[in-house]
């Protein structure tokens, strides 16, 4: 058996096994222990730990020394120091939408958490086309939990910089200043365009200037507004969903940026099931009811974000400026404002960008996917450029309708 | 002699000469040294150490226990780090224009500076109405390369970030938000508002509802805005000057916040020497001289520091996205917007607050001392409201000439 209280380094389903024999006290002394690698993100390794005896499971996360998304990112395994402490923080914030940790090993860069088998991710679910009623309930509510009650709205300043200081996170915040926020927006050689999209890209994207300047605008605040500590990579991948809970995890990404960043990630990825069930739903009325349920969650998650946000500033607020005439109106509708900019930003680099999602890819009609991608471009173009005018959901769900319009006109 | 290798405590001035004797290499065996306390600031005990034999000299300052400035505000004597390091890197960026820092001791708390005796503390300066030709453009050039040098426009972002966490500071940044961003913009108890423009304050800066809005927002945009790192109390106080030589000290407060900030202040403390020769010089013509002389100044640090700005934008630019068309004109734009918004802060918040300038202090005639301080809380306000019109030095200038008027005509 390896040592594993001497030196990191990348675990077997084997070692696995002993890492849970040895080093945790979730299993009884007489377990039948298997494990299977499931991971399928691109900077960890997930073995999954069930005692056949009497299915008792639980999950082990071990970060890997190279991210696996590519060579050239480099990522170091302290990410997962941070995602067990965010994760052991939003379960306080937010109890029971995010996966209980049992322990964090700082030598073998691994965190043991609560297995979540049970559940699916929700892209997954989505692609399939399942409904999830209560989505919009749950995550607005994590939304508000861990957004607002780390901002400096709520917390005591001095604390707050304490997290600041200890969730800056340089390696992951690049990945996203350059995939989201740089490559993008011109003919980088690292992007990856659906060969049919590209006309309309160089046409809509890359030609026009006026949105490469607000993108512009937009990374500076990422990189410098210490707003709330945010999850960072909140797309439907990082959702385990059953009906009745939904659990968010892989915060790895997680640093005091723009509380709008996560809550933008998760109307894009909205839409990206949405594209996925409009072009690939073949029967009418299944395809209305479907694109009609996804709309009403978009809505409804701007809607219950706005009002919880309201009800949760005004019980909890200590920051004494929180109570000027106005105040609250004006940092709810910058956070709108930053909701609208990063679903836009999500919608185009998830098309243009290195990392695509399987909603879009697995459209195999190219006609129909290139069509999806054209409708992602079109509403996150508007997201980006009409920020300042998103007051509701419905102000966001009318760019849906728009754009679908629009694209409606131009093919005729 | 007491042991400096063990715990920290405060030094006597014998103390300090023991101290020079064997903690530090930078006179010579046979010295003859005396020891002075000089210091007037409210953080900290300034030695000044003199070898007798040939004049050679040099400051120790060290962190006392807790601030002078009051009992209410403890602060740690990491501040004394945080000093250093930043003189250290200010010396790099711009040479000459800060102290040279020989050496620091984390035990006992202290620094040990090179001696600025020969330079005059310029709020002193300026209250006995001496003028200094190259201040503007000295200070330009400390503002640009200590403010866009450590952006995330030139540096590295992960390197930034690296900055970001050393000098998170969230004592003396506690202390900045209650009384700049806080307490001045209500009746608050800590307030020392002078008798007499009491009733203009509440009239003019509490009752006026936007106003006090308008500040909440900067509050938190000066809690959250990571942009570049800043001196955090750039007041003439803070500024040693002689003919030729600006030395720009006292930066305990430094940490990452808005650029404006900096300048900002800048601007509010050359408009203290202003109302203060407005209103204590008899001469009229040297009055107009000198008023005039200080107007200029105003307008060529801003100017002067937009030219150099730009230029070394284009120089040493490494963030790809600095290069996309109106994207440094737009950041520009927001630094300059934040610079008139902080000379409005500091014009209010040492009229209203806790904490005064001698130049209005000293104003002895006490209808004199009244229409100054007006005057600072007319220029203030507009500065405020009207910081997204602040496109050059000529806009500022404009607003104090504007200040006058009004004044003038409320008093017919």
């Amino acid at each position: 058996m390896k040592d594993f209280t001497k030196e990191y380094f990348t675990m077997t389903e084997e070692d696995a096994v002993d890492y849970a024999k040895t080093r945790m006290e979730f299993f009884q002394n007489d377990a039948e222990l298997t494990c299977k690698e499931i991971g399928d993100g691109n900077l960890n390794y997930v073995f999954k730990v069930v005692d056949t005896k009497n299915n008792k499971s639980v999950i082990i996360k071990q970060a890997g020394p190279v991210a696996r998304i590519s060579d050239e990112f480099k990522l170091s395994p302290d990410r997962n120091r941070i995602e067990s402490e965010i994760l052991q923080l939003q379960y306080k914030l937010a109890p029971g939408f995010v996966p209980e940790v049992y322990q964090y090993d700082p030598i073998m860069n691994c965190c043991v958490m609560e297995d979540m088998s049970d559940h699916e991710m929700m892209r997954t679910a989505l692609i399939n086309h399942k409904k999830f009623p209560l989505f919009a309930d749950h995550i607005s509510t994590f939304l508000v939990n861990t957004l607002l009650l780390t901002s400096d709205v709520v917390m005591d300043h001095k604390e707050k910089k304490a997290l600041v200081k200890s969730f800056i996170n340089p390696e992951l915040c690049e990945i996203s200043e350059d995939l989201v926020y740089t490559e993008p927006f011109y003919d980088c050689p690292r992007n990856d365009v659906f060969p049919a999209t590209k006309e309309f890209v160089q046409e809509h994207i890359w030609n026009d200037s006026n949105l490469v300047l607000e993108t512009a605008k937009l990374k500076f605040e990422f990189m410098t507004n210490a707003q709330s500590l945010i999850h960072g990579d909140l797309h439907t991948g990082s959702v385990f969903i059953k009906e009745g809970s939904t659990k968010v995890f892989d915060p790895e990404f997680a640093f005091y940026g723009p509380a709008g960043y996560d809550i933008g990630n998760v109307v894009a990825n909205l839409l990206f099931a949405y594209s996925n069930a409009k072009f690939t739903i073949a029967d009418e009325a299944a395809k209305k009811d479907y694109l009609y349920y996804l709309e009403n969650t978009i809505r409804d998650i701007i809607d219950l974000f706005i009002e919880k946000f309201s009800r949760t500033w005004d019980e909890k607020a200590t920051e004494p400026v929180a109570k000027v005439d106005g105040f609250k109106e004006y940092y709810l509708g910058t956070i709108l404002r930053d909701t609208s900019a990063v679903a836009g930003l999500e919608l185009t680099r998830r098309i243009i960008g290195l990392a695509h999602v399987k909603d879009i890819t697995s459209i195999t009609d190219p006609e129909a996917r290139c069509r999806a991608e054209k409708m992602c471009l079109t509403i996150g173009k508007s997201y980006i450029l009409n920020r300042d005018t998103m007051k509701s959901g419905s102000d966001f769900v009318n760019v849906i309708i728009d754009a679908e319009q629009q694209l409606l006109e131009e093919a005729e």
